[in-house]
């Protein structure tokens, strides 16, 4: 059987082309009258990028109960404008009364489906990427605090401009990166306390985003970029201090041998060996955190130029019809294994 | 005749004290039954300091027919959530119908009384700063564009990250002004393309505020700030580019020798020459605009550790009498001698 999976045009692929393919494989199991041994779920975890409410695969992690943020911790998160995460769910009728608990709402085994957001695959010639694990990750939140002032009346020699040592700091999270090559520092999001042109910032908040293959290179990482700036902070002039008020992470998650197994068998099936490669993830994805409490794997297709969370992602119409067929057929392939009780006799 | 000047309490006297004391020089009058030679009026410039609007002291600006930002070009000027100038104006009622040009609604002069924003006062002992010019001044808006890029999956070494490049120009700025001496110039505003903590930024914008005593140093400490840009540019490895997208400006002002010596005598009658100085004002004002069309002067009173645009702003009430007082008198000193015909004798 082969599934139809009708996408929206455009290119927009990241977190839609799982729900899409998803819906599409219950579609497809529905109009072929299949059913599975296993019952079949279709899961849209809430707030996986953290755009408006700070975070990110913030249902997964509160289903996992491993995550350091719990439900109540999540609720109380607020958006910009002041409007927390619970109220914003019960305005939308998604509040819902299931307990979001693995303990209570268990899952058999985990499968997502998602475009690489990297250039690996194209620039390989592959067309499916076999994920076996995502790596470590932490966010720390930066705050620097200096002296607000008038930007005409205050002498430079007697400033604590916090954003030109918020600048000192961002430009050394780079530096350290490259200098140390234990993966990956990145600070994407930045306020200025002031909205006046004609005012010295007391003070300047910011979010680095630290990646590495393993948790100790992040640990790693992240102590030589905070060294670093307390050498910042001792050589600069303009007197300001700052602190890190907060920290997010998501260790390093190790996908499922069986999960593993049922997408690669699937996708040797689809398009032969050569096409195929495994891959660690480099993106944080829910199946980090699924794969804490149950079986889990991913698979990746092809983004164009690895381009993601920009306008111009793009993801081939038949790399996603790939992808959701491979998705299929490791849900039926790990089906299939739990009810012949294949799995139960290598306990 | 005293007069009694009833202020708010708490610190906030930016803009606030020019217009409450002007408006108890009219309650006094009025009181004592005094009707000038010349008619009199308060004015409150819109949007003298920009925060909402971008652009500073703009309905002088408008008025005198210097500025390089005409009515409808302010009119047009949007805030952030896209309300154009013209539309808010008309919604609290204030858009009115008098023309806003000094050809056809002028002044004889204009006094302005204000706070000094900065440390000299205090820190000379003085009370009354007898203002003589305004420094030059000159904003440049810089956009930094990189390519964005998802914070996990793109290597550092192919990165252009425009964050980055945006706080080594920022860092520059403080640098530049430091090194060469021709003045002051910070970044209070900036902001980043993206609100995702896991995406580098394609684009950043940021304004610079440059301040110099004269037009010629402005122009010298921008032209030192641009150099050392490119040099960044040229080095930094995130390979990113720049561009100047707006400038705004208000050159030198220097203000009128009879606007001049009407707050010098008054101030001289009411505190003695000891607690008096003639200074230069390191802000923007109104009176900038208003100098380049009609006699104009302004008087100054002491800012508390010179701290302004800030809520520890703080002026005694006693210095917020004293300078509501001076600006009383200059007022009738300067009506008196167009009344005898003394300055028509002179011209």
């Amino acid at each position: 059987m082969l599934i139809d999976v009708k996408f929206q045009p455009g290119g927009r692929y990241d977190g839609i082309l799982g729900v899409q393919a998803a819906l599409e494989v219950l579609r497809t199991l529905h109009e072929n009258n299949i059913k599975t041994y296993c019952p079949i779920a279709l899961v849209n975890w809430t707030n996986e990028e953290g755009a408006r409410f700070p975070g990110a695969m913030m249902a997964s992690g509160v289903w996992s109960t491993k995550s350091s943020t719990p439900l109540e911790a999540c609720w109380a998160i607020q958006d910009k404008e002041g409007t927390k995460m619970k109220q914003a769910l019960e305005e939308i009728g998604y509040l819902g009364e299931t307990k979001c608990d693995y303990r209570d709402n268990g899952l058999e085994c985990h499968f997502e489906l998602h475009i690489e957001q990297g250039p690996i695959l194209e620039r390989e010639g592959k067309s499916v990427g076999v994920v076996t694990s995502v790596q470590g990750m932490k966010w720390y939140a930066i705050r620097v605090e200096g002296v607000e002032g008038h930007s005409g009346t205050t002498p430079m020699e007697g400033r604590a401009d916090a954003l030109v040592t918020a600048s000192r700091l961002i430009a050394t999270v780079r530096d350290t990166a490259l200098s140390t090559q234990f993966g990956v520092a990145t600070v994407g999001v930045i306020s200025s306390d002031t909205a006046s042109q004609a005012t010295i910032p007391a003070g300047v908040d910011f979010i680095i985003d630290v990646r590495c293959s393993t948790d100790d290179l992040v640990e790693k990482l992240a102590t030589a970029i905070f060294n670093a700036f307390n050498r910042v902070i001792r050589e600069e002039s303009n007197k300001t201090r700052y602190d890190i008020k907060r920290t997010w992470g998501l260790p390093e998650s190790v996908f499922h041998p069986r999960c593993i197994d049922a997408v690669r068998v699937s996708a040797l099936a689809a398009v032969g060996e050569n096409q195929i490669i495994d891959m660690k993830s480099k993106a944080g994805h829910d199946s980090a955190w699924t794969s804490r409490v149950c079986p889990t794997s991913m698979i990746f297709v092809p983004s164009k130029e690895g381009i993601s969370h920009n306008p111009n992602e793009y993801t081939s119409p038949e790399h996603c019809a790939l992808g959701a067929q491979i998705l299929l057929d490791a849900v039926l392939h790990y089906d299939e294994k739990v009810k012949t009780g294949e799995f139960a006799a290598l306990e």
